[in-house]
């Protein structure tokens, strides 16, 4: 499984991936996708939200009360082979492990492969799980627009969904009992092949819209510049500096310059805060710090700044049954929070939910070098066949 | 020729043009220029450079000592409708005017229009300009790239150009006697009509790569980023101060971030740097400030930073001689300097150029709200028709 995917979406010169939510790349991984259900007999329902289930029905033909694993096949702009796909790969070769043991389980056991996780195309992470469990206005969605200026809606029309039917889907989650998400751990805090999550902590992004006016570069007294690249380099500067004070983590990854031209002095510079700390609180006062940074070079350049909350997602505390139900399927494994968000932790507003990691050598993720050892990718499998045999049967 | 050139490469939304070498609105204004040779009888030559010339030969069929006029019809991305076209367009109108008053010049007169003068696809302003009078190597022109990667060498042979043929052309060069190139004023300088150049300050372009290490934005501890971000930033607020402190101007208006994604580190940051300034140990102070500032953060980031100058020019003043005759000939107008580059100040070295200059009301430059009055532009023409039957005939 993992031969087939790692070609698709990657970038032949620095290896990392681009498979952004319905783009040819995507849309080959849910190939794959379908192509595994098929070759295990598990039927593939896809929800309105564009996510992807394959069903294990057990012998009784019991459809209620399942257990869900799974994560996504979307990458980042130029992101690692691990993140998202580890965790449907390990699912399908999960059951595999079980049936190879002759296992009948009790309770359905669903493969999920949710949209839009990293959130690299419409700017929301995690998506397709937050449209599921009602996280996000459907009519928002709906109008979110990617790098070409095509919204959500026209996107899932064009690959045969209805946008009108996005939103909560309550009958589908009733079918669910819990879920477990197995994914590549994204620091060095793992020190064994595997662990199960505790938490994820609040995290969130913000755009900050620098409006000043173009200009050319040559004739433009410094006094008469109404430059909003200056604003925005003490923005980055004081995220940087935030986050120090602050104990958070914060990341400006991503900036669009209009227009761009080397001759001229900018129009407007759009530019998005990632932050995540340990409390709320922290990453608010950590905002808001960046925020102040970003308005008072602005007004020094006569620069208009307008700043938007793109998303923003509360501390997760994992369910504690389960998670200490996991760790005991698996003898006893480290238990460590994560500042990435994910899936489960969407989910877990209105399921059980729980996370396996699987180990990072190098602590590397989104990027190209992102790395796990066979072994412990195996012992993943392995951990993830015990859990869901053990939680199929209770 | 106005009505008909302004709606070619606009965008519809904030009426900036965009008209980079050889992408179709640029071929589209050579179109135009074609249409506009032949209905005069002009017959055009196109360089081995891209350059084009449309010639307006004596009764006597002379065909060396011509005065050359004309400009250039690219674009900066989302630029304005005047910086290039005007020039091209008052070329052609003051042939009108001329042959209306049924003028019988001695000499050839020839309207141009360069390839590529503000280097707004390729990187290298004025390179038609620089190719034809040898200011470049065409070795390294011809590797020049793209933002989609194409070489300049492909893009022209693409455009039945023969890329091995391109450099400088002696033998063209020496039928003409002079160049005066008609231009909007980019600044707020001029409070007359119409002015003459008297020198374009030194200017010039430096790219700066920072390399670091792309990671994931929520689970890579600040000190173990090698963001080049940070850095970056310290380079656009040191181009400011060094601008303040040395009497120059210092602009960064175009960024390259890769990956780019919200959720990541970045792995690098390119950025350009546009300086220009009263004189050349000015500008190269300013650089060399900028360039401190920008290898102190990234040591601080342990992140490793590259420069390279990729163009720079020299303080260019005007031939005095004709200079003179072209005030003289205006009856006397304003003499001013430009802190813009022009393919009249490439060509300088090989011949004598003068410049006419448009009043700019605003100083608006190099974006859409960039502006020239009719009744300023209708001068430009006359002052332009006055200038070529003067010249014309000495």
């Amino acid at each position: 499984m993992w031969a087939a995917l790692l070609p698709v979406g990657r970038d032949p010169g620095d290896g990392g991936y681009h498979r952004f939510s319905w783009t040819p790349a995507e849309l080959d991984c849910r190939a794959w996708f379908l192509d595994e259900a098929r070759r295990r007999d598990m039927p593939v329902e896809r929800d309105a939200n564009g996510n992807l289930f394959a069903w294990w029905h057990p012998e009784d033909g019991a459809r209620d009360g399942a257990v869900l694993t799974g994560s996504h096949l979307d990458s980042v702009p130029g992101g690692g082979a691990f993140d998202g796909p580890l965790g449907v790969v390990s699912a399908f070769a999960a059951i595999d492990v079980l049936r190879g043991r002759g296992a009948r389980p009790a309770r359905p056991i669903a493969v999920g492969a949710f949209a839009e996780e990293e959130g690299a195309r419409f700017g929301v992470a995690c998506l397709g799980s937050r449209l599921l469990s009602g996280a996000i206005d459907p009519a928002r969605a709906r109008a979110l627009t990617d790098a070409d200026g095509r919204t959500f809606g026209d996107v899932l029309a064009a690959n045969g969904l209805d946008p009108d039917a996005i939103g909560p889907d309550p009958g589908l989650l009733s079918r669910f009992a819990c879920l477990v998400e197995l994914h590549v751990e994204q620091g060095r805090a793992l020190e064994e092949p595997v662990g199960v999550a505790s938490a994820i902590v609040p995290h969130g992004r913000w755009r900050f819209d620098f409006a000043g006016e173009g200009n050319h570069a040559g004739t433009t007294r410094l006094e008469d510049r109404r430059d909003p690249m200056p604003p925005f380099a003490s923005m980055v500067l004081g995220a940087r500096r935030a986050a120090e004070r602050n104990g958070t983590v914060a990341t400006v990854g991503k900036v669009r310059v209009t227009p761009g031209g080397v001759n001229a002095i900018a129009s407007s510079v759009t530019a998005w805060l990632d932050a995540r700390g340990p409390s709320d609180e922290d990453v608010r006062r950590t905002v808001a710090e960046v925020e102040r940074a970003a308005r008072t070079a602005a007004s020094e350049h006569d620069v208009a700044v307008a700043l938007a909350e793109e998303s923003y997602s509360e501390v997760v505390g994992f369910d504690h049954a389960l998670r200490d139900r996991v760790v005991k399927a698996l003898g006893g494994v480290p238990v460590l929070p994560t500042g990435a968000g994910h899936d489960a932790g969407v989910l877990s507003a209105r399921l059980p939910a729980a996370m396996l990691f699987v180990r990072n050598p190098t602590g590397v993720s989104h990027a190209p070098a992102e790395h796990a050892d066979t072994e412990d990718c195996l012992a993943g499998v392995e951990a993830l066949a015990a859990v869901l045999d053990d939680l199929a049967h209770g």
